[in-house]
């Protein structure tokens, strides 16, 4: 195991530059070093909630200390904060407060506040550069990584929004601490699908860590945050505004969104909805060849989760959902399944296009009554 | 003088792809041809104004019949289009009818619809693809080019946007001659701002045709619109996102949106306003050695365009404006002055930084009271 102060840089190289990305229990502390140069003499923007503030303000404070001057733009917590509304007011204050081209924005909190703070930064004067400073797994290993940025409309979530990469990203681990067991069980849901996919070594260290990671030790987390984001990482490279390869990193999220939307985004957390739909995903790969132990593996580990049982749900009004899919194309809905492909048990996804709507149907019904049957 | 249904192919080749460009009078009509297969099976967006519908709708029915569906996004004329409200409002539309990422939007219409049209483009489910159509002078030559987007927001004008470059622009100068003889001489300030700075027998034919050109009539302002279109595309193919030689373009604009926001985007339009900046930018660049047959020039062409009288204005207000500009570094405003280097009359254009405030305001003072003095 790394001693606890063991900092494991990366980077992501865009067609627009590079992010630099530190990850570790302390990278917030490390940070007020490295990104020292990048906020000298320059007004600073920090969107965070005010129940974040309280909880780590005295971590994020030496940052701010970097910059000239420093706004502190605040927002609901949780995906509330993700309206035009709550942007066009940050923007007024931000501008109100001198806010010009060469200003930076820091996005300090969970998903939310990164995709709220990402849009803000990404339309201020036609884009500043900002940071990405996760405070929840899910937001470390998935959110933070890939310059999505989005806010919600009446019409549907994340509808609009822009494609910004930060300049830096910090994901400290011991900010994971305060989460909850079902937060850390969300984030671990994301890091399953890169591991599955993309990592199976990193599969490995997650079964075998399972207890300390749940339980929020920073140093067992700093690893498993490293090797998701290098695998996210390498898929956002080779296909940075998702035309084609980073739709991989859509499993699970077909019928998970379609359940989050059936369920008004009540009573299921997005990582339990995508582990359900990672769930389907397989049930529908395995009728297509997926070797038994695929699946195995992932109903094993996730049973560990302990996740809410899936509320009751009618498959009429999720296959609806998915038709309407932001992703789906005027040709329809795209599948990402695994494959077995070449005889290996961790075989490519493949993209699979017009499943028929009546087997998805026969599919659902089957699999709302009992998820985790293969 | 080249025959009425001359073209004038271009592109403009930017980091994320490449823009083809259509001039001439009588484009509109070849673009439906150019476009079928860009459009062929999609939902399509055209976002324009009930004025210009009435005007040019049988223009552009050609086009909206090569898509599978046709959503009309009705905005009101001119500047107050430009809002996040009515942005809003278009997206949700544009939801509602099943807009999908691989949707296609078409902004008609002024510089206006153009800024909003691409906003809501470059956003719509984090960016769809776009073309501009522009159907006035001053857009085709200026603001249809280049990718910047953008609303206006309580604090400032342009305060919001993205760089989203259109796949397509459609600049058909036989839309031009509904425009008045002022609209005409507003596009024309802006292609004598690219001529003196970049294109000097650019200058030569605008002197030699301007009766023509003011007329809108459409052949001879074909060849004009296409030079100052390549003038401009080889300035952003340059730097896209105007990090340093795009500024250039910013020639009269320092003074020019002061002028706009002291009289609160009344009494002058934008192109006149930027004429009057052009001539005070002219009267620096005299201070600093500019050889005077470039003020000559400039000023005996924007005698002939008989442009309204500048209004009184506070040449105080007018510092305390430029000093909050939006295209203001914290190190303060950089002015783009011409200049004779190298015993060129044409010389590069220099940034000047850091212009002293007390050299502004007696500049400043001089110039109102008789704006055509050199």
């Amino acid at each position: 195991m790394s001693s606890p102060s063991r900092l494991y840089p990366q980077k992501l190289d865009h067609p627009r530059g590079r992010t630099e990305i530190l990850i570790g229990a302390g990278a917030l502390e490390a940070a007020a070093e490295r990104l020292a140069g990048w906020l000298e003499g320059r007004t600073l923007a920090v969107v965070s909630t005010p129940r974040l503030r309280e909880l780590h303000g005295e971590a994020l404070a030496p940052l701010g200390r970097r910059a000239a001057h420093t706004v502190a733009l605040e927002v609901p917590d949780g995906e509330q904060a993700k309206t035009l509304a709550t942007a066009e007011r940050l923007w007024n204050e931000l501008l109100a407060a001198g806010g010009k081209r060469d200003s930076r924005l820091i996005a300090f909190g969970g998903g939310s506040v990164g995709d709220l703070g990402g849009f803000v930064a990404g339309c201020f004067l036609r884009g500043i550069e900002y940071a990405q400073i996760p405070t929840t797994l899910l937001a470390q290993v998935d959110a933070a990584i890939g310059g999505k940025t989005a806010v919600d409309l009446a019409g549907g979530k994340n509808t609009v929004g822009v494609f910004h990469h930060p300049a830096w990203v910090v994901s400290d681990t011991a900010l994971l601490a305060t989460l909850g067991r079902a937060e850390l069980a969300c984030g671990l849901v994301e890091v399953v699908k890169m591991a599955l996919l993309l990592d199976p070594p990193l599969m490995e260290r997650v079964e075998a860590d399972l207890e300390p990671l749940l339980a929020g030790d920073a140093v067992a987390l700093a690893p498993v945050v490293a090797a998701a984001t290098a695998a996210k990482c390498s898929v956002v490279e080779s296909d940075p505004e998702e035309g084609g390869r980073r739709r991989v990193l859509n499993f699970g999220h077909t019928l998970g969104h379609a359940i989050e939307g059936v369920l008004k985004y009540q009573q299921l957390r997005h990582g339990e909805a995508v582990a359900y739909g990672m769930l389907f995903a397989v049930r529908l790969a395995e009728r297509r060849g997926l070797a038994a132990e695929f699946g195995e593996r992932l109903r094993r580990l996730l049973r560990r989760l302990a996740l809410p049982p899936l509320p009751a749900l009618d498959p009429e009004a999720l296959c609806e959902f998915m038709a309407r899919d932001k992703k789906a194309l005027r040709t329809g809905l795209v599948w990402v399944l695994p494959t077995s492909r070449g005889g290996e048990i961790f075989g490519a996804p493949a993209m699979v296009p017009g499943i028929d709507r009546r087997e998805l149907r026969a599919e659902l019904g089957a699999f709302l009554a009992e998820p985790f049957a293969g």
